[in-house]
């Protein structure tokens, strides 16, 4: 294996030439993070997600999160997303990178079932249904062109922007948008489990195109129609925030293989703002032999892949080791935050700090 | 009369050495402006508004009014917002600034009955009620505090933030307020007609001081009931956004005499940040014979007001030149957002660049 190379701690993952002029621009600089949530009837399907045991708390995983981002604490649940055996949410790791440095957030929702207790961009969206029923979204278009405002005007005003993601499942409708664009991705999407169930993905899938119609690459020219039909919520909104931003300002994407389906919507949708994009993600996505992120942004567009080169593998606290055995691994934009923190500070957050950070803020939660 | 002095085409109304130090402060800056929207039951009653004639109007007017910021065009109402004898909307004056100067814009929702068909910050309120039973808000302690935090995220990103409303009968509830906080502003607020119904707005301020038990300066530590009681949507949302960016960054108050009561809010839940804070308005409010916002301002905190020197007198339409007879005045954040786009170009967009570029909107709107 080749060592890989690095800007402070972030790995250049994928066109590291690229990655590291992308990384330059951002010195120094504050961007704003928005934090796009959805959730979807498709994470109650048996098995699919972590979540999956209780699936009407799916529904709760997203706003918990945004509440979490920016309190602190939740409104929506009670207590703190940490499952029972101290595995603590991803966000857990954003908030730490955000207090580090100071970078400020806003919370995005593209459709959700229960509202976040907090203030919030409404991109006038609503819950995702069950993709095998290939009519996952009502008004996908609607919602892209209100993020796309939104992205355009956020991008006028910060240095540039992270948009990150939560939606439970979302990597199968993430698949379910690439396969239906024409993007191999089968085998390649990532899991927030170890043992990544991706049959099962392929199954939900394929039952969504046969009720809708669709083939491997039927609907390449036609994005929003795949997210209609296997999409989640999250898509259309990410999308257009970022190709708005995009226009303007670089932008991190700051997730795993989801955010290979909103490159794929971009791509498409506004091909032009691709060269101000950058997927962040986190070293445990890139390293991952059961997902191939950089596999499936190669067939879409040659943008640099960075990940955050977090390691909890000395931490004390075994909810945290266990990101090391491939637990969550990414979501709520923390690969991206974390590459942004560090690039903000010139390289004096370094990882050994924000698991540090981390630590104290997991001390609170289970306190 | 003494002659006010100018920087640029702004009018140092109050403080000017202030204002002056205020108004460098901002030269070469892009802020993001922040046009916060309600709608009250309070606009429902007869002669009060100028849409009162038409009572549900106003809760169109609003939602309106943002979509013609963002797109141009309204989507919640057929047409654009101008009166079948041509006169528009203070926020044709805002879009014309906005797209000048191409300050970027978001529009934040405090209490609405119709959502605006574009993306928008949701923080939580409510439709207000008419204050004559006063009873207006139900959750303004929330609103307060989730805009705080938007403001706060916001005041880290931009360079600094101008926040604007739009509000039918909105300089009642602020008597309201302001009278509740013991600030003497009878016969001193401002009105979009040019005769200013002081009698009606303190018939219908007196009705709900008495429903609610308040008396003149009764609620003078307690500006959340105050609003509560007597004020409308737009005033948590505002006070929170402002209190919340000023504690970063500066903050231009967009506005007339209603953002007397929002910066009575302001002083009495976070005074400390008073020193960030100028009020942006027009001439046609500091000339204005029948209000007193300087009056008003004086009562509460040191703080400038500016105003931009707005003329629309030598315009070649007569529903232009309507606004030298006091109509309309202030609204949609027009006077802050001209300010803005002068200060950031350092002069070179002028009152009559301003003219030129409504009277081209104004000529799409007509055809």
């Amino acid at each position: 294996m080749i060592a890989m190379r690095k800007i402070f701690d972030v790995i250049l993952s994928r066109n590291p030439e690229k990655g590291e002029r992308f990384l330059k621009e951002l010195e120094g600089k504050t961007p704003l993070f928005v934090c796009t949530i959805g959730t979807t009837d498709t994470a109650k399907i048996p098995n699919l997600s972590i979540a999956g045991e209780n699936p009407d708390l799916t529904d709760y995983t997203p706003p918990a999160d945004a509440e979490f981002l920016v309190l602190g604490s939740c409104k929506s649940i009670p207590g703190v997303p940490i499952t029972p055996d101290g595995i603590p949410t991803p966000g857990l790791t954003t908030r730490a990178a955000l207090r580090l440095s100071g970078i400020p957030v806003v919370v995005a929702s593209g459709g959700l079932r229960i509202k976040p207790q907090i203030p919030f961009i409404e991109l006038g969206g609503e819950q995702g249904r069950d993709i095998r029923a290939g009519k996952a979204l009502s008004n996908a278009g609607e919602v892209y062109d209100r993020a796309f405002l939104m992205g355009e005007n956020l991008g006028k005003s910060a240095s540039y922007l992270v948009v990150g993601e939560s939606v439970p499942a979302g990597t199968t409708t993430a698949l379910g948008v690439l396969l239906a664009m024409g993007v191999p991705a089968e085998n390649k999407v990532s899991s927030s489990m170890p043992l990544n169930p991706h049959n099962l993905k392929m199954d939900t899938v394929k039952a969504g195109m046969t009720a809708a119609g669709i083939e491997f690459g039927s609907l390449k020219n036609d994005p929003l129609k795949a997210a209609s039909c296997l999409g989640d919520p999250m898509m259309p909104a990410a999308a257009g925030l970022i190709a708005g931003a995009a226009s303007k300002v670089p932008v991190i994407m700051a997730g795993g293989t989801q955010m290979g389906a909103v490159l794929a919507i971009v791509g498409r949708l506004k091909g032009d703002v691709t060269e101000n994009l950058a997927i962040g993600t986190t070293r445990w996505i890139v390293e991952d032999k059961k997902s191939d992120l950089n596999g499936i942004v190669s067939c879409i567009a040659d943008i640099p892949v960075l990940a955050a080169d977090l390691d909890y593998s000395e931490s004390k606290y075994p909810g945290l080791r266990a990101y090391e055995q491939g637990i969550a691994k990414e979501g709520v934009g923390c690969g991206g935050v974390s590459i942004a923190a560090m690039a903000m500070s010139k390289g004096s957050i370094t990882k050994d700090g924000i698991l540090r950070a981390i630590e104290s803020e997991y001390e609170k939660l289970r306190s």
